[in-house]
């Protein structure tokens, strides 16, 4: 017997497998631990407001399914590993209603909208494999394909531009509705540019929708699928996986969303769900099957309001505080608006330092970017603070541009 | 435009990652569909019985907290990656129960424990790593590792025989109760001589807990990680990551189990886990912890008593119908018995035959085995069919097995 050995037990560094040399703590994570400590101004985690949350829809709809012996049976056993079928069967109705006609054989359900990203980059990506991305990017999903090693290459920002390609990428991964960390919002023609360009690469496009429900400006424009849908004819077609949540409609902590795909696919991000985790909860399904049947449509209104309010105040202060030469972006719905300090401005210390010394969280822009960050960002959510406390926030960070520029 | 090529979509074909090769449908996966369709004599499928949950517990805890707005709105939102802080802390105190002193350093909570074996082999395996396995062993463990691409060796059957090794090997995954599919027990001598071996060859052991609290005869032994403990004085140092779950002893649908284990392994799961899905579900969490608070162990006793009496039955009407050369497993715990059918007869032609002629589901044991199956093999699982269903069900087969030898 190896006593020495034992007594320190294996050489845990050695045995990491190469994946492990990517995986490191999110600065944005590290950040939100602090928020349970402080009393800050919330301007930096991107979290749904729990306080706008259907409380009442959610516990009604628990106690009917657990106060009725067959479906409380069905809610507490294994689901299928392709999501429940009931809610299944809604999502084709749902995805029909956003032009995208489908079969069950087209859905399956996730832990959120994270685990569908999780399980794309599992099915798609070797080690060295490119992934085409915006950037910056949601970090969630640069943290989900960095597990299987792939490299990163950009997304063209103007799609039609001569030269503009995807070619060799096994995945675009873009976020056509105010995306995270940006709020921008492509326009149909940049839809129409990006689908034409994967098209010509053989790409399949990932398409997070997760805040397509969230708009409070302008139309809806359709989605990537919808869009891929009408040039081909099918979602079979259509060369796009989407992806979709109740996390900021509903809650995010009954961890339901789901892929829309091919079907050949969509079977095979089944059988790698299945071998993550079985099955998605079958009682968190038929909760919010109950609730999203008759009220996602208002739920979804309803928090938009509220959101569009906060953005909008959040706007309004920065104009009135901000120097000149610091620009934002003009969010059409979501939770986030992009902030560019001025030229050699580092953001990362901007959010250090707003944090400790003006009591304001922000997340530095340069967690966004795979490699390359533009430094002089940083990102800002206007979904948990008050109108109040975020204009006292940016009038705060406002100053703080000030004294870092001098 | 190239209408062409979008109007077929990409080559999906061509676009999967090299695992997708390993990655296939479950014969007993496939197999429980049927069991919706049909009805049969349930020997086949290792689900808990759904008569048995504790609804009650199970809706008035889920009514308390959503009824309470403070927790309702801990409930719904996001969790931390690691998982609810007070279940967490509870897990500490029953883990030192088990024998582990430990800290919530040592703990992260998962969907289940198959999320666990996930985001194992996740950090440990590199395509071509060795992971030693029981052989046959449970398929789900199976599936999470093939998805990293690992060569598979078999855990010696003596451990402590001149030669026995795990050299080499990334991982050992052991089931040390009454485990799937074959339902026998490590003693303590054998599970003593698999922690010498580990430790020899630098290997982290997974010991995957799961049915340790439905033992009904005999006594318990300590898990594989106490054993460690108390050799090596830390659960930093005794080279076991312990996986648990409440699936078999509450409900399986609220999908929670654990990983305990070395802090510095636990945290680099953790970072797996959030870029898998974020968190569990913290409704679901905080559901749990309200009831295995005070009803954990009355829970189990109660679920082994119903087991042990169906176990106790099947195995009274093995020895009453089945001929000599068919022998069994004599489980002290869990849900499956292991059957060698008489040397030539396939196990896979014989469960579909009882299937299709004879109205009984059972599993082939060649599904258990990552390669060289014994072939003359069967699991039967005593955990859903009525005492009476259970012996008719034997009744049928052991015909069966006169009318395929014939």
């Amino acid at each position: 017997m190896t006593l020495d050995k034992a007594a320190v037990g294996p050489d845990w560094d050695s045995l990491y497998a190469t994946r492990m040399k990517r995986v490191a703590p999110s600065e944005i994570r590290e950040r939100m631990r602090l928020i349970n400590q402080h009393s800050l101004i919330h301007l930096g985690g991107g979290l749904p407001d729990p306080a706008i949350f259907a409380y009442d829809l959610l516990a009604e709809a628990s106690a009917a399914i657990l106060g009725d012996p067959a479906r409380a049976r069905l809610a507490l056993q294994y689901a299928p590993s392709e999501g429940h079928l009931p809610l299944r069967e809604w999502l084709t109705g749902y995805m029909a209603s956003l032009g995208v006609p489908c079969g069950i054989e087209n859905i399956v359900i996730t832990n959120g909208s994270q685990q569908a990203l999780d399980l794309i980059g599992k099915m798609l990506l070797d080690p060295g494999d490119v992934a085409a991305v915006e950037m910056p990017s949601f970090i969630g999903a640069l943290r989900a394909f960095d597990a299987y090693q792939p490299q990163y290459i950009a997304i063209p920002e103007d799609t039609t531009a001569t030269g503009a390609t995807l070619a060799g990428a096994k995945l675009a991964y873009a976020g056509p509705d105010f995306r995270n960390p940006t709020g921008t919002t492509l326009t149909r023609a940049e839809r129409e540019g990006l689908l034409t360009l994967a098209a010509a690469a053989g790409t399949p496009i990932v398409e997070d929708s997760c805040y397509e429900k969230l708009r409070f400006v302008g139309e809806t424009i359709p989605s990537l699928l919808a869009l891929g849908v009408a040039r081909t004819g099918s979602i079979e077609n259509a060369g796009v996986l989407y992806t979709g949540t109740f996390s900021k409609t509903i809650a995010p902590s009954l961890r339901v969303g789901w892929v829309a795909g091919p079907a050949a696919a969509v079977r095979k991000l089944t059988l790698l769900k299945q071998a993550s985790d079985l099955a998605t909860s079958a009682l968190n399904q038929m909760v919010l099957l109950d609730v999203v049947r008759d009220h996602l449509d208002s739920e979804a209104v309803r928090m938009s309001a509220v959101y569009a309010e906060r953005c909008g105040s959040m706007l309004d202060a920065l104009a009135r505080h901000m120097p000149a030469d610091v620009s934002w972006t003009r969010p059409e719905g979501g939770l986030y608006v992009w902030v560019l300090l001025p030229e050699g401005m580092d953001g990362s210390r901007f959010a250090e330092r707003a944090l400790v010394e003006r009591g304001v969280s922000t997340i530095s822009g340069a967690a966004f970017y795979p490699s390359d960050p533009r430094k002089n960002t940083i990102r800002l959510s206007f979904s948990l603070a008050s109108v109040q406390d975020a204009a006292e926030g940016i009038r705060r960070i406002a100053e703080l541009v000030e004294e870092m520029r001098g």
